[in-house]
């Protein structure tokens, strides 16, 4: 079947701290999922569209986790278990109220060792719009591949190619980031990114000069900008009050495809993501909080009795 | 025995999410109690008042639930065990810090089938203040025939009666809304509400003519306003950290009321109804954080060690 | 899609005190969902076979949630959104260690809407079993009908045919079941009880006679026994340090219909039954602790290090 | 008013850990109330008699927890509130599964400085029966006087005179405790204890002797015994998962004086007592779980769906 | 081993309240320990200081939980067992969202049984710096007298002698206050409080002309301030998203000392003491949040991925 | 400073789920540490010996959890802090009431990157008894290079080596372990096991045979037994209420080998052994419910009021 957005990637079991401080101290975790491009999947199908994903994990509970939230989630997910590696992990410390630590434990995971004949399937079934991110490029060499596969296989079959640059310093430094992405970032249509991101593929500018049709700049609570050769629009970030700004970007994310998807001109593009991202900021989680299609609209709407 | 204020209406249990995000994923709830009417005799039985309250809940355990919490609170509350209905239930979801949402499970429920006969008695007992809601009629015929037998009885008796509009569009229509209470709030002497549910039942001005002597404009943060035939007063929210809006309008009512009972002016009024508010809106739950006569002139003295 | 078992009913939002006591003193309830018949889907699924599933909840939150996890265990789920009616509830109280009470809020909830065409489809689509329990026909009048029509249609198409009993004393009295089931267990392959839901059917040998091919009792602690015209074989139950009995009898059920699926001999069936159930019971709630197939020989592996 | 049973004492404020191991690496407690004499009250209120405590409190939030609690379960309470002195406070350590420890913060107490002039009241009011117990004596000169006054003036008046032994080691010595118990204990009417706590006061034989009418010798789970000058009857512990002891010897004597009351006849005494007792063996807290009467037949019924 | 700074005074155990309202209706406490001169100790060790610690706790669970915290945060701690009383404990109620109430039991608590002999030995290894505050003094006589033979120490051993002056309305009046603490604080080389405090020990002026170098005004959300001879330093309140503000003022003492021992300037010190303070506001709990060096100048850079 | 035992081994951070059911469905995990190992010296700690550890763990939080608990306990550890490899993760998920299962985050973990280097200075100082476990060999290379160090250096010093096999299906397989285990038991002067342990290191009569002085047979429930050339003995479990049976070996080690040291005989050292391991068996946890010396005598002295 064909999708509407096709997303690939690792997404890992995430344990959260459930107070701020030291992660030396905490007593007990939550456990949940994360990955940037399962939630921006989720994201578009709680939004009414198709969303398909790809990516491995172990053949775990934890991998039992993430299949499970994605076929509950109606993402048509292609699951890979993966016999010989567990899944990743990632432990989320809230060190202060405003100051939040990852570790990982994906060295070697199997979200890692996506390689391209993994997407062969999906690729072929078509999609109108491929999302990465330059989170998977970082994970092994295999991923890279397979990267490259997905968006040259998308480029060349017209699909829209959307890459949110999601630099990672644990995973790569910025000169490796910027070798492997900016090839990737030029074949692509829709580019996000906060400014220093966008630079690291080589800035804006340059990057409409190569061809891409949109550079959205994210600016976290002051709001985001759309670039295009044509023009230049920007949106404030919606008034929420704030639960956990993580996924914020990934929720942008969605919602501006699902305008994209729907033909949206670009002030109404950056309106929907950044009334989805409001959704994330407002809720405890990465995709958790994300809005049906059906909630859009009560956005803002305050408290029923 | 002769009470000071006398309010009925339905009490149910509640079933809080403990978190932001949309219910279905939600694992923990808190239970507790909840109603408009009963807040505010909880809120002036605190404040050193004597506070009655009629309804009627369930012969099970949520309606010994809300009997027992009554008692405690020296609520001299006249708690009718309907053993044909079960108590009413509400589930109350945070689906963003911003944004809360209610689910019902009250059709029906032992609370809705209250009747004029359930009032006779403490009527007949008593009272300087009648409180009533514009809940209580929404709720059924019987209901709605209990609150006309009782502000006739109160009207008839020169009581001071009260109505709190509170209008619940998940109850009634807007129109069905006014046709219902427009005749009551005619009959009070004192109603509160915000700017549309005052409209609702006609507006201040209309209501004043109509020889209701005080009207009270709740604005949320911005703190509230009253209009009399003779002036006008305003005060504005009493600054403070917000725990849970719910129950805020409440609190402010029992405030006002416990002002009204010391026979104190209008701007001493607002003041003790804000400060009662900010108790309910610095802590969870509708009506758990309402302050003692004692605590009153400890608002905002902020942190003991 | 052709099934392996087809089962229908209702399948509520549970929420579940932590604590043994008094419901009215709990704090704290855990959200969850039940429903027999869905707790056999689940089983079977997650024991690798096909099984289908009709219902209907409301279009609300907590239908979400039971729509969601269906998905999420792979069961092939036709879950009806009812725009008229809620999602049903229980409240699961633990007021002893040893003693569970429930209260229902399911009065014209949507799952007790279920009526002849809400099958039709799936009927239609095919299945080797059908799955239904008392429970359904004590809903509603539709539900009864939707169950006549299925047993019916099932019979007709010489598919197995299999009932478990259920008695549920706060639905209907004995009197009212015995009515109604007897006619419908006269029409099964197999039907499941304890002592007194067989005698309500008209007992074991009234059973046979009629030509149910096995009848199985579920004795609790004290295992199950099958009787077949040709023999009687029983089972002790499976030693399993206990959490939480209910949903023992589904999973028994689960595990029966998987062997019977497998085309096991008698005790075999009842060694797999006992084997699923003694996960349930070892495990907190009613479908959350059932077995997949990998794990199956694991009972009572132990601890791992 | 006449109460059916005058009992007083100390209760405390109690803090519970809510895992087995050390306090010291316990990270949360459940906050509550204890106190043997307020538990028996409320044991015979939920019974359906008239209970009367009497007893001191801080003028704190702790000692607010005492009095609400003590009038949501309708005990007939005289809550001193003593401004000069906060209320005592219990911490329960769960050491092991099977070994609880306690520390307490009650020297100089409101409920240690107890006093013959606040039992005034109540005893002048009439009761049919007095309890009292080992306790209370043990906590100051004046608890002791108050103890005495109490005992002196239910003897001379015809009351029914009940002491539960209850030795508290922390509190004072076995020598101690004998030298002021005995005396106490040769008044009363009936008596209660485990064999170690009756031989304090000289043993059965002893107190049949000077008068006692019953002796009532406690076994934990090997169930109870009574000795009158007429006979001796014995009752085993009624079989229930257990889930806490603290609070089964109240719970027992709360069954007990209730069949008293209803003048039930010896057995039938016993067998009130420790269904009673099992009641709160199988619930958390020490008086959470005890059962109204409405509930006492229901003792074993297992799980309702 | 001498120690940069030597610390002492008394450390309780701490039950909080989990959230906002009053304590009596509060189920669950968090257990921790509190104690401002052991916070000072905790902050210093982790930023890398030798810091010791003296005082006294009972021969129990919390006892050992305050021994146990203090050796796992290397703090060079004398824990005098006292075999004669209880670990100090101290309720903390969250009664709103910004106002926290707490309540003591520390009466003939171990801790406030200190005595001069206590510190003999710690005084005789030596310390470039002695920290105290203003609670010792008012624990009891002994603690006076320590506080005093310490103080007199340190002065004639030329230490850097650091007073904070804390004052506790729960423990003795300002007047009390006063009369202890001003000969002391002339003795001081550093004077910490807020406005008011320092008033009660003279005033920064008195203060400076008694010889004291530099006086620091703590003044909460607006920061603080440095008077010596010659001049006056002021720095602002490091902006932070707000945890809990107990234990500032203790944070901010540890990093100002840090400072002072590493010989920074003025506006260093006032720089690293509000960084450490925004550490402890922006997490729960008086010294969990503290800052170790390397976490220093991770101080507001946001979120990790 | 030479201890009485030197342990040495991988200690991990654990994450445990808080109920029973599949991981993938647990919502809160308990942090925590875990290590054969370090229990035994923390069990030998708290009995009042010298205890020494050595291991790696992470330059992280959780390598901080490791080092601040062991220092809580006053082990003397060395442990060495790894800046190229994160400390190891434990999950523990309790599939059923019975059966425990973990996954592994080690690989590549700083902990198993142990090496003779780590342990130089330790084995240096000296011990009376080195322990370790069959689980630092099956680590890596230089772990198993660090064990034969460490055994070779022992036996040359006269020291009593002790090993507990503990054989990790999930590390190597048990041809490996016995391989690898053989040799090292052969040097050892006492070899703990259970029956199928044992046989992989030979079985105990071979390794009498070999030198080593005591075997010692775990057997869960059912007790233990010690073998020697002169005789055997042998002891039941203590009873006891049952929390979580994980770490009741290496508890049971602790109490052997304090026995040991403190030179009782084979009936005390199984007495020990076996009283140490029910309070772990009765506690959650691996090391939290130790004992102390003081404890030791209460064990089964039940409920204290
Ligand atoms: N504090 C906030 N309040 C409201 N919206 C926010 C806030 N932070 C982020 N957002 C929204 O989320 C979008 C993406 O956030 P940003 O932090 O830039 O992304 P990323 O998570 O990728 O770093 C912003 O454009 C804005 O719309
Ligand atoms: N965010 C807030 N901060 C402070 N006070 C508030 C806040 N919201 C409400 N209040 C107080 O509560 C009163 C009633 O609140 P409002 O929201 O108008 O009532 P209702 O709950 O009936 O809608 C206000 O007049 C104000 O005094
Ligand atoms: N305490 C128990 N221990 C082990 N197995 C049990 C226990 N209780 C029930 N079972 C298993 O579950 C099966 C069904 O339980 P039962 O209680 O008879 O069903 P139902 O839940 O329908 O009443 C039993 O046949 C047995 O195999
Ligand atoms: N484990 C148990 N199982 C069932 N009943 C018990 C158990 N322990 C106590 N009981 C009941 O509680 C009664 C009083 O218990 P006991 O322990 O003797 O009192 P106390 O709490 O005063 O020491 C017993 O007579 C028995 O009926
Ligand atoms: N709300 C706040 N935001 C940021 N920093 C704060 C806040 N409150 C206190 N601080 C910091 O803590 C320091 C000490 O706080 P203060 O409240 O004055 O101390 P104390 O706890 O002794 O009363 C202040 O100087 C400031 O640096
Ligand atoms: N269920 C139990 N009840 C009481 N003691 C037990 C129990 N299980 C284990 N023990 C005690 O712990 C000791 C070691 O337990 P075992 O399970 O053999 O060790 P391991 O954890 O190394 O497998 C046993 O010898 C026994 O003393």
């Amino acid at each position: 079947m064909t999708v509407d957005v096709l997303a690939f990637g690792e997404t890992m079991a995430v344990l959260r701290a459930t107070a701020p401080g030291p992660l030396r101290l905490a007593r007990t975790m939550e456990l949940g999922m994360a990955g940037a491009e399962s939630t921006v999947a989720i994201g578009l199908s709680r939004l009414g569209h198709r969303a398909g994903w790809v990516g491995r994990v172990g053949d775990d509970e934890l991998g039992s986790l993430v299949a499970e939230r994605l076929r509950a989630e109606r993402v048509d997910a292609v699951v890979v278990r993966d016999p010989d590696a567990p899944t990743g992990l990632l432990l989320r410390e809230q060190r202060t109220v405003d100051q939040a630590r990852v570790a990982y434990y994906r060295t070697a995971s199997a979200g890692s060792r996506l390689r391209p004949e993994d997407l062969r399937g999906p690729l072929r079934a078509g999609a109108r719009v491929l999302l990465f991110t330059g989170i998977t490029p970082a994970l092994s060499d295999t991923a890279l591949d397979a990267t490259r596969t997905a968006v040259d296989h998308a480029a060349a079959h017209g699909w829209t190619v959307c890459l949110d640059v999601n630099h990672r310093t644990k995973l790569w430094t910025s000169r490796e980031a910027s070798d492997a992405l900016t090839p990737l970032a030029a074949k692509a249509t829709v580019v996000f990114g906060d400014e220093a991101e966008l630079d690291l593929v080589g800035g804006a500018r340059a990057l409409l000069d190569k061809g891409v049709r949109e550079v959205v700049t994210k600016r976290g609570a002051d709001g985001a900008e759309t670039t295009t050769a044509g023009g230049r629009w920007s949106a404030p970030a919606r008034p929420t009050g704030l639960a956990d700004v993580i996924g914020a970007g990934d929720a942008f994310v969605a919602g501006y495809l699902s305008a994209l998807l729907d033909d949206l001109d670009q002030p109404a593009r950056l309106e929907r993501a950044t009334t989805v991202a409001a959704f994330a900021v407002g809720t405890t989680g990465d995709w958790e909080g994300l809005p049906t299609r059906a909630e859009l609209p009560q956005y803002g709407s305050g408290t029923a009795r």
